[in-house]
């Protein structure tokens, strides 16, 4: 099967219909119409086989994912999200594999109406690369900067639980452990299957004062969010939303609430998003989570200065927590 | 070095300022302005080692050519490039190489007035993925389709000197043979440094009926562009123009005439544009050519029906020709 039939095949069909889609896949480049008023929003993630998945992942988790980690970025700008590029390095072309991976990305697409209107294939070392551009009224999108002391900190959903989902899923591969109960089936979901708050991010337009996506765990990222807005701040652990099925495991495991907090303050992988907004705002934003049935939760506050601490009851949560930081290049 | 340290040092630096990025690179994704009545153009390419280069390929090369693939396909619809995100996956971080790397992207980045404005570094096997990202007057674009029976086909440049120097840089690599002659060095150089044809894209609107970008070979993406067209065309070899250094090393290497013409046809890694355009515009073409200091060639016509056919003096060349073509996932 050459290039242009694993493209019409697998590709072609893949994503939404789009109107302002003027050339799609099959040309040199793609051509997008853009609506009166809007600004271009562009962003890049790769998901890499041995660094963010294990080798033999679910090309099914794959599709979900490498589409989801991207949604997520444009949700943190309060964007829509519109037209993807596909780049794929593949060993070689299993047509299960493909097949696959392309229904744990479609409905994603779908849902979120997105068009696949590029992208690439060759030969190599597993990997998935994934462009997604959408769009925000000129002006208005959410950044990293623009928080102000005195401002709420808010997450969306429960931080931790992908981080959780990913220890059970390495311990799973382990085939001498019994099969795993449903609140670890649960946590493992939240792993492969993460939730871009794609209506979340359009929502918090004009009431969030920043915004970031949770990627690399809710410290470090609320770190770089305040460290943009020139602010300091401060969460207080005790506010932090833990789950029903990480505290069951954690039950099951024996693990300590310190150990819980720090899965949900550095675990990563969330897809969440962290926010800031002044306080007179918190009616609108619970009415607007309520609207959109997501959760969302204050948990600190900005202040002047710069850093980030975390309040807790216990007094070694702080140093555990500078020594759990994730960097692709850091040691 | 951390990865936020790596992009401060080595890609904040790098491309044009651009006054359309409302914001560049350190948010989660970037923003961008439109100018109105455009339309955007969206690609991307990819180089993987092993596949589009040889391990230890120079890293300046690398980068000169993950940008220049992209620019060449947004150069084949007419459009002007913009804004570039850039996706690296490396197995080390060694700062010579991505020094290097950086000092092949940077000045056709700036040349071609585009801005970096995100992407993402992970660890792994190399390749290096870049997403381009460009503007078009709403309905100018140039596409694959258009062509008509009785047009001209046209290429720019001189098409087989890449695949030559690819070959020559391949068996460079063995120290046993002595250094290149200044003609060696000459098609070596179209093979790591190949220009992409930006402003003639941008002059061909208007102009030309239907273009496309000339990365697999002149004669399957001469063929794609006419299958898109809903036509079928005929090359005449004799037209095909071979530049010196490729007649002087096909003297040396005592290499044929059909030699040298499969090289032009099918050899690949060109980025010039193949295009059409009515016979009534072959002075208008000429001028611009002449304007910008480019080479064009009417090498053959556009006729009814489907298929491309090539006229030889030798008639065993179409022959050869259908046994040379180049697919990633081909056998």
């Amino acid at each position: 099967m050459d290039e242009s039939e694993l493209i019409r095949r697998f590709f072609a069909p893949l994503g939404a219909r789009r109107a302002d889609v003027s050339l799609g896949i099959g040309d040199d480049a793609a051509l997008l119409r853009l609506p009166a008023g809007s600004e271009l929003v562009l962003s890049t993630d790769a998901l890499v086989e041995g660094v963010h998945f294990l080798p033999h992942a679910a090309p099914r988790s794959l599709g979900h994912r490498a589409l989801a980690v991207n949604l997520s970025d444009i949700a943190a700008m309060g964007a829509a999200p519109s037209w993807m590029l596909l780049s794929l390095i593949l060993p070689e072309v299993q047509q299960t594999w493909l097949s696959q991976f392309c229904a744990g990305l479609a409905p994603l697409a779908e849902r979120h109406a997105v068009a696949l209107v590029g992208g690439n294939l060759a030969r190599g070392p597993l990997s998935i690369t994934v462009e997604l551009a959408g769009v925000v009224p000129a002006g208005q999108a959410l950044k990293r900067q623009g928080a102000r002391p005195g401002d709420a900190i808010y997450v969306s959903g429960t931080p931790g639980d992908a981080a959780a989902g990913r220890l059970m899923q390495a311990r799973e591969a382990d085939a001498s452990v019994r099969s795993p109960g449903v609140f670890t089936r649960a946590l493992i979901e939240r792993f492969e299957y993460p939730t871009p708050r794609v209506s979340l991010g359009e929502g918090l337009r004009g009431l969030a004062s920043a915004c970031i996506d949770v990627s690399d765990g809710l410290h470090t990222d609320a770190r770089r969010m305040l460290t943009a807005s020139g602010c300091a701040g401060q969460i207080d652990a005790a506010l932090l939303p833990l789950s029903d099925p990480l505290r069951s495991l954690a039950r099951q495991e024996g693990w300590s609430t310190t150990q819980m907090l720090l899965l949900a303050l550095s675990g990563g992988e969330d897809y969440e998003l962290c926010f800031c907004a002044p306080p007179a705002r918190e009616s609108a934003l619970q009415a607007l989570a309520a609207t959109l049935g997501e959760r969302i939760t204050r948990i600190g506050a900005v202040t002047a200065g710069a850093g980030i601490s975390v309040t807790s009851s216990n007094p070694d949560l702080p140093r555990l927590l500078e020594s759990a930081t994730f960097d692709h290049f850091g040691r």
